[in-house]
């Protein structure tokens, strides 16, 4: 049947169809049924319906979600062609995983071509998760994943010969290594489009931190001629529509809070390789409050490296100390403060945070043999006391539309409380994922210049009455929240 | 914060709000976020949230779906308060069934009150299904999940003492026991406030065989003035709202076509209960093409009769023949035309039919003991050949809106074709879900006239060119497809 769009603005997340009730009726679709639409006789995408009974809507007519609007690229009153839409028979390739079966590389591209033309529910997408999940996936599943999720996705098409990335697993407290890396890498001569994700569980996600001084949002087109200008970025890969199913996919992830390993690889190794990346190095902090212990990290380690083989692309993977948060401010603007401290010559970051982001500088000057080996860390070093790192860092934030000067008088949060130790000791340990939590309880990662400012590291001999955090928040009752938190789970032992 | 309903007749299948996207900032939510709704400030509800730019809504209007706007009566300009809602706590409930561990009845409770307040996703819900599914509910979970469906949903109430019902697990092609049992009961004196499915793999429902010749969906106060009247009612379950937590699990169970044991043993006594039935008797057909064998039906039985005497309720499980369809009709219009053959005393209908019917039944008078043991079935089948159970049968569907004499002109399908024997033989096997399936490409159960008659029992010796089956249906394409069909997945067998 042939319909008219009309343009409502209306947005709801996920794609979705609007009729008339009579038209609905005409085609014998009910609200929550699904529609295939096509257009131009072509282009094929599937959508749930509403369905109103007046004054919206005429007929002929059809609104859809702007989500749908923006990648279908609808005009007003333009026709499109509706009918009922099949059932998709990747549902049963979802249901061989549930019972603990491999599937073939037909079988994922089904899965993941479904996900993206919007013909699978959420409920069915969670079974996908769940199942992987549960069951897990072999060597050769991840790849068709990874193909498959590239397949359906875009890419940047650089034409440059160094293009490297960086990729941390994550869950270690501030840990603000990527803008770093990016500044010191971009300032030596390689290419390094970096996409970063928000903040899921943790304070903040580089793209919230750069998004205190810069944009973050960008389309391909734009990225582009950031990178090929500055040699890098720090942007917000979400924004990008480089990996559609992935993008489905960790939507359902946040809603379950379950992250299965096949889909952790999938989903980083696939927007590497859409990036265009060549020379890859991954961060794997391990320890007892990061995401993995040593023997998890190792199986990752050797999973990555296989996945890098397959490929064809040059990679290190190194496993790092997790045990406590690296740099002193947890929270977005607080760690930006961190980064902008490290890279500026005349001032003295945080030790860990500067020997961290060059020692993953250093292997990617050593993986693209612009330095010899064990020589990686010292040109990086040698970058960031130059200035030439701070200077590059610079050029990219005006590239994201930021203003490099906005970086001297970033703000800070309206209410602070420092919170002394209440008896001498030495620090024994720091919890990264109660960091974390109190810093969220604070405000973050919404109220960007909320967070912890931490005075201390592991074994570190303190007196009563020294500090031991600052708490920033902008409402005196998160504030108490958070000390509250602070005294209820103790996220810093001392003894 | 404080806003105006706006009425839009806007339906979605599911409570869903829409804000002006300036509103929605100003809480924080986005597109897919959840908002929490008060209305006179105790009731609460949950949402998903759409937002639209501009035009359809004003700053400090919330339009909502019909399906809330029925659930919650709101009224146009009412006002209501929203806020971000909490995270449902009840996600960890469900991880830990995931994790095959055993759920408390708070547990139970939280996950299912948060179902039906719409606080969960369709990709949470469908994690629980999935968890049930995989890893079973013991007998006391499968207790709890019953009295939290009932608790959350609506009751009839009666004050009748032989309130009796029946329940088959289904499985079975044709077997439409229900009309002749309700009428049989009914005619005899006891109450059977029957509801029923509509088809959701089969050819038809219940209900979808007595919709094509009366009304099925009538809310609670109706449907309690057509029991207390005829003694009894063969209505569509889904229009009742007794138990809203069954509804939306079901929903996803259809998404994702997988129907967890706990859940259907919930769903049916749940529904039992709300409906106040204290006499029951359970069909269990058991065969090769039925749903279980006969070591699943004995397992099944067992569980019916542990759930029964926990909510102090007599029944009676019978496990039946189901090794090949129960009537000749396949098919909503079909089946009706074997039900009233087997009424009218002055027709002749399946034999098969009426003696499942008339046991079942006779069950029942047994179990009130108005029958002594051994006597139910001949006081059932005096029902039939008195007249009585017919007369019974169109006074409920007069009661029900629909015209008595249209049972005489029940119209056949525009087309229809009968299948010959290629050989003379035995017929062997008819497999239920072949023949379901064949009945479906005719168009079952959407086209109310479509289905087949089927000619032949097991064991039947026949002739070459004897008549198997004729096929009904409203286009000439659909008949072909059935045929095809026949040719290749071979149905009926014979030797």
């Amino acid at each position: 049947m042939k319909l008219k769009i009309k343009l409502l603005s209306w947005s709801a997340g996920i794609p979705v169809a609007m009729l008339r009730e009579t038209t609905a009726n005409k085609i014998g679709v009910h609200p929550q049924d699904r529609i295939l639409i096509r257009i131009n006789g072509h282009k094929k995408f599937t959508t749930i319906v509403d369905t109103v009974k007046k004054g919206l809507l005429k007929e002929d007519e059809i609104a859809v979600t702007s989500e749908m609007v923006n990648i279908l690229k609808l005009k007003k009153s333009q026709v499109v062609d509706i009918e009922l839409a099949p059932i998709p028979q990747s549902l049963d390739f979802i249901k061989k995983k549930l019972h603990k079966k491999t599937l073939s590389k037909q079988e994922i591209f089904t899965i993941i071509r479904d996900i993206v033309s919007n013909s699978l529910s959420e409920a069915e997408i969670a079974l996908f998760v769940v199942s992987m999940y549960k069951y897990g996936m072999s060597m050769n599943e991840i790849y068709y994943l990874i193909e498959a999720i590239q397949e359906t996705g875009k890419k940047l098409k650089l034409n440059r010969k160094y293009i490297v990335d960086k990729h941390s697993i994550g869950g270690v407290a501030g840990n603000r290594t990527t803008p770093l890396i990016v500044s010191i890498c971009a300032a030596a001569g390689l290419t390094i489009p970096k996409s970063s994700s928000r903040a899921i569980t943790s304070a903040a996600g580089t793209a919230d931190t750069i998004e205190t001084i810069a944009k973050v949002d960008f389309p391909m087109k734009k990225l582009r001629k950031i990178v090929l200008k500055t040699n890098g970025c720090m942007i917000w890969g979400g924004a990008l529509g480089v990996v559609p199913a992935d993008s489905k996919i960790i939507h359902i992830e946040k809603q379950l809070k379950i992250d299965p390993e096949a889909q952790l690889l999938a989903s980083i190794m696939s927007k590497k390789l859409a990036l265009g990346s060549k020379y890859i190095v991954i961060d794997i902090p391990y320890g007892k409050s990061a995401k993995v212990n040593k023997k998890k990290a190792l199986e990752l380690k050797d999973k990555f490296e296989k996945i890098a083989k397959h490929f064809n692309k040059k990679m290190k993977v190194v496993l790092t100390d997790g045990k406590q948060p690296i740099g002193t401010g947890i929270g977005p603007a607080l760690e930006l403060k961190d980064v902008i401290k490290v890279l500026d010559p005349t001032k003295k970051g945080p030790k860990d945070l500067e020997d961290k982001s060059t020692m993953l500088a250093g292997v990617l000057f050593e993986l693209t043999k612009k330095v010899k080996k064990g020589k990686g860390q010292e040109l990086a070093r040698k970058m960031i006391s130059s200035g030439k790192a701070f200077e590059k860092f610079k050029e990219i934030i005006k590239a994201q539309k930021g203003k490099p000067k906005d970086m001297n008088k970033i703000p800070e949060a309206k209410f602070k409380k420092t919170v002394l130790s209440l008896k001498k000791g030495k620090v024994v340990s720091i919890d990264n994922k109660k960091i974390n939590t109190m810093a969220r309880i604070a405000g973050c990662p919404k109220d960007k210049y909320a967070g912890l400012k931490i005075k201390v590291l592991v074994n570190d001999k303190i007196d009563k009455k020294d500090p031991v955090l600052t708490i920033y928040s902008e409402t005196i009752s998160r504030l108490n929240e958070a000390l509250n938190y602070y005294k209820k789970a103790r996220p810093i032992l001392i003894k």
